[in-house]
């Protein structure tokens, strides 16, 4: 078609206080999808807002722009700058409340950040595997259950589990150690009493990648990079809502100023020792080993579309807005 | 220094409506710049509002996050996608507009986007020089003078001057046809009467580069990527406010939908065309060929500045934030 003929509404008398309704103007008109238009209304006054309220200069918008090219090109296939933005001001812990929000009330495991280096090549382990080759680690064994809010045992979740090796390194962040082999990561599928157990090793704390724009940012702001010691979990099953998690060690240096917010006290957990011999023999290991045990509760889909929906509208007509819901997402209800 | 003595405040009971102030004690704590301090806090809440009156998903945030990636990606030493997604925002606009604002009521003239086009690599012109190497555009004769807001000529001004060849094309954007030497720019310098002249072709339209995450995102938006005929200046001078303008064929097809919000009224110019024997030898031309005529006015540096700072006041008290000016930037005024 003839870009000249396209139908558009005529923009005018461009100045700092018109410019944004012209950009919602001319986003809205030809725009087929009503929730790509909220998204695009919201985001362009937000930054028009931005804009006015900071009186943005020239020259701080050109050092924006470069620093978000300078994001841009430090991604690669094992690297996520933008993710890591996206942890260090918060944005992700508040999206991941809002999909997945948790009767806690009920006894659902909180959800926290999935950070970056969560990957797909982790093989499938059975239980009493040991998903770590590194020697240097402390050994620790996990021994975990996953549940309804009604304390009934689900079998045939799958569930991803990553730590990173003793020194702090995911595997794709050492290649040369790995040799592209999976290392500290394993998939599990919870068994009929909703239990997996496996081997792995003590968590330990460790700074996000901070050689990029993401780390001189945070140089700029006068914070460290350092995330405490925690291993991931996400539990994925037909009927169950995704749950994004991780567990930290209490105690840890970091516990209290995670560069990445990550931490909530329901998530924070003692490792302790086996300390029963019947124990020791049953998992194979000796007394003394170290010894972490978490009962995750999860919720249905329909538990958890049902509570977002909820929270949507709440939040949404205490800030004066109409909404309906669409495929599960707000739209503003124009009727 | 070991981060983890670094002092920060402890972040607690991170959710949906507690994350904001988090972000912000943390990002103030050690933060020695109280501008950036400012810019992050605007930023943060801003970002963070977005997300929660969307009720932003994950899958929505990670196609997000994938986008900008793209966006970094995408751009190379002669293409700033990040400019582009800037322009097509309007953001660009409204940041010149604040960052140099004109007092119009005394003729000074507007400015309006950069776009990402322009280059350092201009060769300096004398008056009356072509500009254009380009054997299909239509010859443009350009008179122009830079005067003062009390009509008095202003000599020595630095004048870069670019345009798209006759399909649509920076220099730039077609290395196989320039082999790296600049066309249809020049820098000049204005002479003791405030005037200066070239030779260059007549405008044309032409759609922005649209093969990229910014394309395709006006696509979804059902918008166009054209930008209306018209000719870039950048005026320079010693105690002057830098001009980044441009003058826009009247007419043009997408005179008011300008994908990048760039025309303004005052910018639009009529081609006319030499009528006057006398002029045509004068010029070196033949009666009959394209004119363009346009008088520039700039505002002095401390014009600007006063201004400037005066619309940032007045911007933010009406939005009942006490701030003082630090360096012509405002930053909160906590005493």
């Amino acid at each position: 078609m003839d870009p000249s003929k396209i139908s558009l509404p005529v923009l005018k008398n461009l100045s700092t206080d018109t410019i944004t309704e012209n950009v919602h103007m001319i986003n809205t008109h030809n725009n087929p999808n009503p929730r790509l238009s909220y998204i695009l209304d919201r985001l362009v006054s937000h930054l028009h807002d931005f804009a006015r309220e900071t009186r943005l200069s020239t020259k701080e918008w050109m050092a924006g722009l470069e620093f978000l090219t300078s994001t841009g090109q430090t991604c690669t296939d094992v690297r996520q700058e933008f993710i890591l933005l996206s942890d260090i001001v918060g944005l992700s812990l508040l999206v991941d409340s809002m999909d997945h929000p948790k009767p806690t009330e009920l006894g659902a495991t909180e959800g926290t950040v999935l950070g970056p280096f969560h990957t797909h090549e982790a093989n499938h382990m059975e239980s009493g595997s040991n998903m770590s080759k590194d020697t240097e680690g402390e050994p620790l064994l996990v021994i975990c259950t996953v549940k309804d809010t009604n304390g009934k045992p689900i079998p045939g979740i799958s569930i991803d589990i990553w730590e990173t090796d003793s020194t702090g390194h995911y595997d794709v962040q050492r290649p040369e150690v790995n040799k592209g082999e999976p290392d500290g990561r394993c998939v599990m599928t919870s068994d009929a009493e909703g239990g997996f157990w496996f081997k792995g090793i003590v968590p330990v704390s460790y700074p996000i990648p901070h050689d990029g724009p993401v780390g001189q940012l945070l140089v700029k702001l006068g914070r460290h990079p350092w995330r405490p010691a925690h291993m991931h979990f996400m539990f994925d099953g037909k009927g169950w809502d995704p749950l994004i998690t991780a567990l930290y060690v209490r105690g840890d240096p970091y516990e209290t100023t995670d560069a990445v917010f990550g931490v909530k006290d329901s998530l924070i957990v003692d490792i302790k020792e086996v300390t029963d011999e019947a124990m020791a023999k049953k998992y194979d290991v000796k007394v003394g080993h170290k010894l972490l045990t978490y009962d995750f509760v999860l919720v249905s889909e329909e538990q958890s579309a049902k509570l977002r929906d909820q929270r949507a509208k709440e939040a949404l007509e205490k800030l004066g807005r109409r909404v309906k819901i669409v495929d599960g997402l707000p739209v503003p209800d124009l009727d």
